[in-house]
């Protein structure tokens, strides 16, 4: 039996749906400690978000640093399996299990990695949180204040998300798009349809304002990101009444952005044209993310060389998909994001080929390797 | 004791929320079989909408005939009355009860007024639901079935719902304004947000075609009609994920217009903008009444002068406010509709002043002696 794939049936065995807490942390502590390394586990907020339990560990001292970033919860499995989620069975060449591909895989493929890098130079850390799945305020964002706090910021991260797409090694993510939530909620003035005078309608300064917004284009793309895109997500009323002018009116936005952008340049250009439409609208924006990239160089070249070497081939450098933790950690230096192929993630029966997790094992060390120097 | 009084407190007393059956109708039927009418009382349609009670009563032949249309059914009376709704008490100058304006008050006094006039030429006619507050499906529309089936075609016809506002005599109505509602669903495809090209958000064309619709003006107004109006009065999607794009969303619209425009044009109208927003949209009209117009002349004119003459007031010619089944009645004769002032109607503790039961009935009277003179 592989190492990587003993290390990966014993994580997913254990079912830490987000957020993890307990077992599976105790379970990655005895790996890293039984491999040299130092392991501080701590946990941070309170409730709603928290509490969350991290775990930070790093072996060797000095430059240059390398991080491996990832996140020890699952989301639930839902009904519908083939088999217990977290039985971890392996059927044919596949390992089944919540977690497979995202990520205690690539986790249990980066540990394995470590024995065939048993002498480097430099520092080697790994960055895990319990809570990427979940509100994720109190995960990464903690683990980087424990890392200012120890003094032990890295020079190079790559995040273990699963990047490829229909073969292990076709993609690499070098950036992510910003994301902001905005809310809009158009107060009225109640009445009757056949008394519109007597009345204030909220939805036609909402409608007015949407189509305002529906006709902004925010850029066409850069080099690294595809276009910025705004998208209405949700209307709502909740009139029963068809002889009645509402109250008020509400909408919500999502807008995945490019490194052009900020989150909240966008939010205050969204409240400019809603409230050139309805003065009296209250606009709220949440903004979950900043854009963020890795310009294509040192480190991306780093990645791809490793990947060109085990597999034949040349990764793509992606910016697409949702948000990840690498947005965070991108403050703190280069980040890439690589890990298996993601056809099952999130999804009943997920699952990672045997030959994948020998291969994500075999380019995570030739990684570190060519890092580490 | 006054004879409408009286009348009255006999109607109230039978508690028939809307739809009416049976005690009352046998109430009215004694009433006025003692007063020399032919009844004919029959139900109408099946569920949900039916059956339906109604009655039709006549005295005397041949033109010019007169008709009286209204309906026994009530509005519920709700929670939080100072006294039982049905109990039809008499406090200071006021009957209180539902029902007392909205309008079995005004059914009561032209029945005391029959007494007043006991010699006539020509028909009188009395056109009585006991579905007008509710659907109305097999109410009014199923009496005109009926009175044409009996040739009993009516030269006038006054609707005696409570038209007046401050004063008893201050506004009668020659018109009402059409309504139209109509249900927009936009279909589209479901994604997440963060691969618009993979989604098809209905949201944008549906504020797309809102906003044409917004634009519209459909007229000034006529002599006799204030603008025809167009509301939106509710949006929803139900989408409760910030990160997906949703796979439908629907609006919903009411008209009201004025005799410039039918139901069916209006509908088509919108339907047109709303598929060329949103080729695939489902457009659903339902037209619940067209406007209609009672020209004012010699009918309007002869209740006016029984007004005047009894109250000192010249009633405003209107045509505002909500739908009544005048709408339906206008197919067959001149409609004016004349009775009680409103201010309570649908209300707790509805209530009519005993001068206004005594002033109705004189002047309902005089209409019948002017117009059968």
């Amino acid at each position: 039996m592989s190492h990587a794939l003993e290390l990966a049936k014993q994580l997913i065995a254990w079912p830490s749906v987000t957020p993890a807490r307990g077992a599976v942390f105790e379970a990655v502590e005895a790996m890293l400690t039984a491999r040299g390394f130092t392991v501080d586990r701590f946990t941070a907020g309170e409730a709603p978000d928290g509490p969350v339990e991290n775990l930070l560990a790093w072996r060797g001292e000095g430059g240059p640093h390398f991080a491996f970033a990832g996140h020890l919860d699952v989301v639930p499995p839902g009904d519908g399996w083939s088999a217990d989620p977290f039985a971890a069975e392996v059927k044919g060449d596949l390992l089944y299990g919540r977690g497979a591909v995202d990520m205690k895989g690539a986790i249990a493929a980066f540990i394995a990695a470590l024995d065939r890098v048993e002498q480097h130079t430099g520092t080697i850390s790994l960055v895990l949180t319990g809570d990427e799945e979940g509100p994720a305020i109190f995960g990464t964002r903690a683990l980087i204040e424990r890392i200012a706090m120890r003094g032990l910021k890295p020079d190079l991260c790559l995040v273990g998300e699963p990047t490829s797409v229909h073969r292990l090694g076709d993609t690499i993510k070098i950036g992510r798009r910003g994301s902001v939530n905005i809310w809009i909620k158009v107060p009225g003035t109640q009445g009757h349809v056949a008394y519109p005078a007597l009345a204030d309608n909220p939805i036609p300064k909402l409608v007015r304002a949407l189509a305002r917004i529906d006709a902004v284009h925010l850029d066409d793309g850069t080099d690294w990101f595809q276009p910025s895109n705004i998208e209405i997500t949700d209307l709502e009323v909740g009139n029963p009444a068809s002889n009645v002018i509402p109250a008020r009116a509400r909408a919500r936005l999502s807008i995945r952005f490019n490194d052009l952008h900020r989150g909240d340049d966008l939010a205050a250009r969204v409240r400019d044209l809603v409230l050139a439409e309805a003065p009296d609208a209250i606009v709220t924006p949440r903004v979950s993310g900043e854009a963020f990239l890795t310009e294509p160089g040192a480190f991306s070249g780093l990645v791809a060389a490793a990947i060109r070497d085990h597999t034949g081939i040349e990764p793509e450098l992606s910016t697409s998909g949702g948000t990840s933790d690498a947005r965070f950690l991108s403050k703190l230096c280069p980040v890439v994001e690589f890990g298996l192929p993601n056809a099952t993630m999130h999804k009943l029966d997920e699952a990672v080929a045997l030959a994948d997790l020998e291969g994500l094992t075999a380019i995570y060390a030739d990684i570190m390797r060519r890092a580490l120097g």
